[in-house]
């Protein structure tokens, strides 16, 4: 499974041990200016005791064109936390970023003998990424039968993504019925040097408003 | 497009480059025990002189599982150069491999505003590589247009395998025709350390009963 050290990979972790799924993470170092949530995933797989977590380098700086690895750019902030989340595609997408998580994912199963692949996307509460939405993860699952000897040989993979129907609150009651260790999830894209988190950026947004709404 | 330093892709180079195409190329240094046909790459890319050239670099063999990475796992080989290559995956086989390599070109691609991608897989005197296959590759290119921004706001990638359907003999006749510096590729799995083929393994196999059916 991805685990980037967010809220989202924190609570898929969780569900793939309540499933009875031995829980292999992998985190992606590409260069991420809130590469901070690195330290967040080891943390949350010491205290969830996932079976193991790997830390790949993969510098995406080089390929650009994306505000969360091009420090020249800005993330984008909202006026205040409860401004709501646009849905047209904000230039902290970087470019074909689930596809090669995934892709190291897949890699990384098959060399391993394991068949389950899982991803925290989500389709409802989000920033409108192209590869977090329901027909990416489909077409990747197929694309994964195609494109390994297992897959070919007749033992497929599957892709999971149980948050994908979720909203940002049911998500988080969901982390909070699993035990995640909330706390040390970290969302922010654009956290300042201290650790706290901006409050302002999309990713901010979307989990403070749900935050919200759960206690109200 | 993706150079690997080898036949197949100098040959892709220079075809779209007869295309029209301003060609921008892609390496990848893998942990490949060939890491020779970096340094290939490197000269065909500047023999013909080609928009630009990138070598990224990501560590597979943290991934394992492939005789290419893993310098414990031995480079099957035949017992004469003339011995036919098998169909069966060999050990050579990368898990995810070119979904990996594709993954990184379309990042790439999507950044620098390239709608056309290109890989030099051919799936007729080949190693049975799952990820070689035409399937495979429309896959990958449907993949594409699912997750990327350019592809769901309706500027799709194309995916170019313009070897898909030719002989080893047929590619290398190609390439003299389109003067690509064929002496200068190196296609060896395992080349010796003063840079000299092993004349063995499938990928020399299948390229010199190519060259030896070439010259008959």
């Amino acid at each position: 499974m991805l685990l980037s050290g967010g809220l989202d990979s924190a609570t898929v972790a969780a569900w793939l041990q309540r499933e009875g799924f031995e829980v292999h993470a992998l985190s992606v170092d590409y260069g991420q200016r809130h590469s901070i949530e690195l330290n967040a995933a080891r943390e949350i797989a010491a205290d969830l005791k996932l079976a193991d977590h790997h830390v790949l380098q993969l510098d995406l700086r080089g390929v650009g064109g994306s505000a969360l690895t091009d420090l020249e750019m800005e993330v984008p902030k909202g006026k205040s936390p409860t401004e709501p989340v646009s849905q047209e595609i904000p230039t902290t997408y970087v470019p074909a970023r689930n596809t090669l998580f995934l892709s190291l994912a897949l890699g990384f199963a098959e060399a391993r003998g394991a068949h389950d692949l899982a991803i925290g996307v989500n389709a409802l509460d989000y920033s409108g990424y192209p590869d977090c939405r329901p027909e990416f993860i489909a077409s990747f699952e197929k694309l994964a039968n195609l494109a390994t000897r297992e897959g070919i040989e007749g033992r497929p993979f599957r892709l999971h993504a149980p948050l994908q129907d979720l909203t940002k609150v049911e998500i988080l009651r969901l982390a909070h019925e699993l035990g995640v260790p909330v706390d040390k999830t970290i969302s922010c894209y654009d956290p300042r040097e201290d650790g706290s988190i901006c409050g302002l950026c999309e990713s901010c947004r979307l989990r403070l408003q749900a935050e919200m709404e759960l206690n109200q």
